[in-house]
């Protein structure tokens, strides 16, 4: 495996602190060669939702090897575990908190660690309130700079990892019953309804008591109605054409969502 | 010229979703070593005037080679084509909607192409919503790795591209008549004539009613009041001192202004 | 030491416009090589004091040798001195308007610099309202490329630096007095009281009429509550459990505070 590899972060400090800033200055004490790249530090503040979310939208489009460090941690200080994470293509340093669980829908967990070496965190003596600093970040570019994976603590079963409940759709007499996921900062609504499922087929989605034709994309729409799609993330999404979805529908995250095959 | 070439890119993508971070993963998994820097995520949405405004304003700033990749896309998935344009100094990758015009008002097109080699694409079916990913980063990607311009595609006439029309500037009989074409975040007015046309004469500026006093800095100007100044863009601005001139003012993007000189 | 540097860049310019992408350009041009970190660049506008809290804060995190170039500058295009200090473990590049208070706070002054010689702007007339484009980002990339720091301009006593105003705290009969010095994006209050003052002691603060537990964290504390903490900054924090302590407790940037020993 190429050695070192890549960098990426998510969090939920936002970038008008210096908490981003700060964790990439702790990766560069440890090795300044390496490359970092921001996934999104804009999460919802401790919206372990949103950020498995994300983690899963990036994973498939980084090389093989890649850092994931992911940082929402509403636990920090207490009796949560910090985790590194071993995917087919890629690595997850983070708290165990349900964060890997958008990945984990996607692809199986190949080993997992409990961060417990503290000769890879930045002090034995952590903050009780930034682990991103003090232990992922430092972490994170220990491995990759090629710090073996099981050097960074012990090994834990994957089956005790602490899984974030994720809606599942369903099938129905008449379709596919789901929910909206994930809303985007163009108000677009995106569903748990895989794309594939409907890929090909006449169907339109039911939602707030509105009906709103499928197949269709933003260039063949008027400005200002209603569409269902196949989105950029691999779901069925909800858009307003030059619009805003979220505001104009009155359709938020959590709600169901009816795809009517016809 | 030096091999890998520097990218930038801009879109109005926003930094709280993973877009930005799918586009450098992309780049990333096609060549590791390439530097990339943002210009701005937070074009307004749709907002392909900005957008070329920007791109206008960072143009001089970077190596000769650059290659900018500019997504600012409302005809996404329909049947707007994808550019590549080759400048003096620069290369730009975007859609064929005008994001190119502000260039252009400085430097003239050497070359242009239509991307239809798929080859050089993320994927030969792309998403109908998301060229950013798909299409741009790839694209842009590859031409900093060396990939030869005329390999992306068919050669295209320059007049082919289709242009966003952009306010001119005109000269009357007592100064210059312009309008705003950018606001910034401070609410700094910027106009579209040239700092050139008054520097080192005397001039004042008349916008909603009000006589602004040109040919001032920040710090020769009491706090709270409206100046005009020669500003970093190379056009006229409007601001007001350890103030917000767009709101204080309210003088908005488009409104008409002008120039006194005496 | 090692060359090239890191660079680092905080400002108050925003991510909106391409302000930041064009000092990133500027860097680019002088030296395509270097590594270049952002703090933040959503500094309140023209707020000198979060500017230097922001800086003291990042300072300990990065490699000996870093080059930090800091732009919040209301008196650009006036008398102010541009400037670059030498301290023990890097280099700050800014406005001589009190940006390194915070930092000096710390650490002392090694050696200071007027940035006189042109040589090393972007150009010898630079603009009057954006030094950080033509000459903090210059001069930094090229200290950061190897130009001895003597070589930037001439040499001037640190005593004549102008230093920010920085509340103190004192120590009273029954405890600390202090006040809140930073607001995160979370709502922490950051006070301005040393941690290690209050480390392994009994303690609560008094504030806004409110008394707070101290020697907490998130974790052992219920939703909602109130806490104070020892924070990451290494300063005494107000926070909210799960909550925004700005906006829940009504107490804000420059308020009061109380620490009481028991």
């Amino acid at each position: 495996m190429p050695v070192p590899r890549l960098v990426t972060l998510l969090s939920d400090f936002g970038l008008s602190d210096v908490y981003v800033g700060v964790m990439k200055g702790v990766i560069a004490q440890i090795n300044p060669t390496l490359t970092v790249i921001d996934l999104s530090h804009e999460i919802p503040p401790q919206n372990i939702a949103a950020g498995q979310f994300c983690l899963m939208s990036a994973y498939p489009y980084f090389p093989d090897g890649t850092v994931h460090i992911a940082v929402v941690d509403p636990g920090v200080g207490g009796n949560r575990r910090a985790v590194a994470i071993e995917f087919a293509n890629a690595f997850l340093v983070c708290p165990d908190n349900g964060l890997f669980s958008g990945i984990l829908s996607h692809t199986p967990v190949v080993a997992a660690i409990a961060l417990t070496n503290r000769e890879y965190w930045r002090t034995p003596t952590p903050s009780k309130t930034f682990h991103g600093r003090d232990i992922f970040a430092s972490v994170g570019a220990h491995l990759a700079s090629g710090v073996p994976f099981t050097e960074l603590g012990q090994k834990i079963a994957p089956e005790t990892l602490v899984p974030l409940p994720i809606s599942e759709y369903s099938l129905t007499d008449t379709g596919i019953l789901g929910c909206i996921q994930y809303v985007d900062r163009f108000g677009n609504l995106i569903t748990n309804i895989p794309a594939h499922l409907v890929d090909g087929k006449n169907w339109f989605v039911k939602a707030a008591g509105l009906s709103i034709p499928g197949n269709k994309t933003y260039s063949n729409t008027p400005d200002g109605s209603a569409i269902a799609l196949l989105g950029s993330h691999g779901c069925v999404e909800i858009a307003v054409s030059k619009g805003n979805a979220q505001s104009q529908l009155q359709i938020k995250l959590g709600d169901a969502v009816q795809i009517v095959l016809h």
